[in-house]
């Protein structure tokens, strides 16, 4: 008999209509139920239109079909907020206090290492007025949503995405808007984007300690922090103080990136410190946290970046951040009560 | 007989006992009366201690003395508040959008032109997360201040900054505050600080086009808006967000500044160009406004800034920033009525 477990893989495989992502990786499958001669299925239908729930359904019955032609197959959807339907592993805030250091740039290479590693990954871009994400990954569609749910544009490799410009008529559109906007349009982003199943959620934070990280910080269960700086003095004190804001808000900080360490001149073969010594191991000190890379300023970075092809970019200190993130243990996630010990996290049952 | 004007030269030259700037710089010296044998000086008391106010008659009186022994003084101290008391030639907003370009440096590089051609300079830090400017400036004075005004603190070469770093008790301290408290510092930088009579005053804007650029835009009456900009095409998407922000609030931007335009490698006698080709003309171009100056990465530059040396700079750039502050026309100055026509500005009669 075809067990319950090839169903549910067979189900699972279903491609969304709306987006290139199946259902088992948007969490659609809620429950299946093997019976005699029958199986009944019940879907989250989160973010879905009628018409595509239909392609589904059909989607789903030729695919058990070719497992056993005689199974009836029962079909029932069931309206859930994404925040009931979404599970992330960890969930990781990039951060830095200063502008212009790379934040964009980490958290599109991390992802990127992540998804090579065959990872599902995500990146919520939460630079409200100056969002890098979409023009790095080249994407130019824009987000189904309907009064529900939003479901997130998917990038080349398979990287979900939400961010603001996405939602905008044009890229360079401004939005000029005061804190609550921004916070709101973030905590939107955080419940109301369908992101289904992700082992990894990168948060891109703006620069500042004020409405956006604060709204991160406060409402989003961040696993772990990842701090971005250069090795400029002025750069470094700054980026101080969004150490000390993650302190008093109690959040780990996991790991500090050196970004624009030294330029390499292949016609010289020499490296310049274009903008001083490296303070990176100064960071991850201050930071209590170890320094992950030291990533050098590239120019056929800065191409692929504006192009839209990050994705094709790769180096050791790009390999580097994926297995840091794989291996590192992050704090407990939001189901984890304050005494577990099973999670491997350092946090100690931190809570705030 | 000794004239009023040659009294109050005398008077305008005396220095302040809390920070090194004279009664004339500061518009100490609000009227001046001269009668047969005697002369009336009425002094805005505003930020003076009564310590120092009593030091101030000490020194005036010596110093009407040396003109004439037998003349009778009466002194008077009158209360203003220090939004009275200031006088502005062109205020000038140093706007991005985007994080890490520059801003603090074209604030900085700007301020010291203008004060090595003669004239008085103040920057107003409206950075108030990721202040910047003392550190490039190397100070570490804190601004005295009553309940009634703060008085700014002075550089090397005499150049007026308030700045929140200033305030703090650290460099590294965080701000973890929302808008609205950002929006009130900034009005405080404006309303209560005595920055007396300044040729320019250059306000250094945050990242972002949420709430510090839009209190200054909306509170203080800009003349003109510097875009400052880098090559990569990331960095010119998120400047013209700014741009459009300017154009929606009809503020004028007067110029653009693109930093990081290229590495000069003495070496190789080679100019790189690290993130990719000039788009200073296309900025220019987009912000309807002309290309001022191209800086190039200089790691001499990074170590003064980070050294506090800032004013030790110079360059063909700076000069060119300093002169075209001095030939442009800005629009119209606050007390300037809506159809004027004398105060050369291209704001043809402009107005919110």
């Amino acid at each position: 008999m075809i067990q319950e477990e090839q169903i549910r893989a067979q189900i699972e495989k279903v491609v969304l209509p709306e987006i290139p992502r199946t259902l088992g990786q948007m969490n659609v499958l809620k429950k299946i139920e093997r019976q005699e001669q029958s199986v009944s299925v019940l879907l989250n239908s989160t973010g879905l239109s009628e018409k595509s729930q239909v392609k589904i359904q059909k989607l789903i019955r030729s695919a058990v079909a070719r497992l056993d032609k005689t199974l009836e197959i029962k079909i029932e959807f069931v309206e859930s907020a994404p925040k009931e339907v979404n599970t992330f592993g960890k969930i990781i805030a990039v951060m830095s206090g200063k502008g212009g250091v790379g934040k964009s740039l980490v958290s599109g290479l991390t992802a990127v290492a992540l998804r090579r590693a065959g990872f599902e990954v995500g990146i919520l871009d939460a630079d409200i007025t100056g969002p890098s994400i979409p023009k790095m990954f080249g994407m130019t569609t824009r987000p189904s949503f309907d009064s529900k749910a939003i479901l997130p544009v998917i990038s080349n490799t398979g990287i979900e995405v939400m961010s603001l410009n996405l939602l905008l008529p044009s890229e360079e559109e401004s939005v000029i808007w005061r804190g609550p906007m921004i916070g709101q349009v973030i905590t939107q982003f955080w419940e109301d984007v369908l992101w289904g199943k992700l082992d990894y959620l990168i948060i891109d934070l703006p620069p500042g300690t004020a409405d956006a990280p604060l709204t991160v910080l406060q409402r989003i269960p961040v696993s772990g922090i990842v701090m971005v700086t250069t090795p400029q003095d002025l750069t470094t004190m700054i980026v101080k103080k969004a150490v000390n804001m993650a302190k008093h808000m109690h959040k780990p900080i996991v790991g500090v990136v050196e970004n624009m360490s030294y330029l390499y001149v292949a016609e010289l073969n020499k490296k310049i410190e274009l903008f001083g010594k490296s303070r990176g191991e100064e960071m991850a000190h201050a930071a209590g946290a170890p320094l992950i890379a030291q990533i050098p300023i590239d120019p056929e970075l800065a191409r692929l970046c504006d192009q839209g092809e990050i994705e094709r970019y790769d180096s050791e200190e790009v390999k580097r951040l994926g297995e840091f993130m794989e291996k590192t243990p992050m704090s407990c996630d939001p189901a984890c009560t304050s005494d577990c010990n099973s999670c491997n996290c350092h946090c100690e049952g931190e809570s705030e």
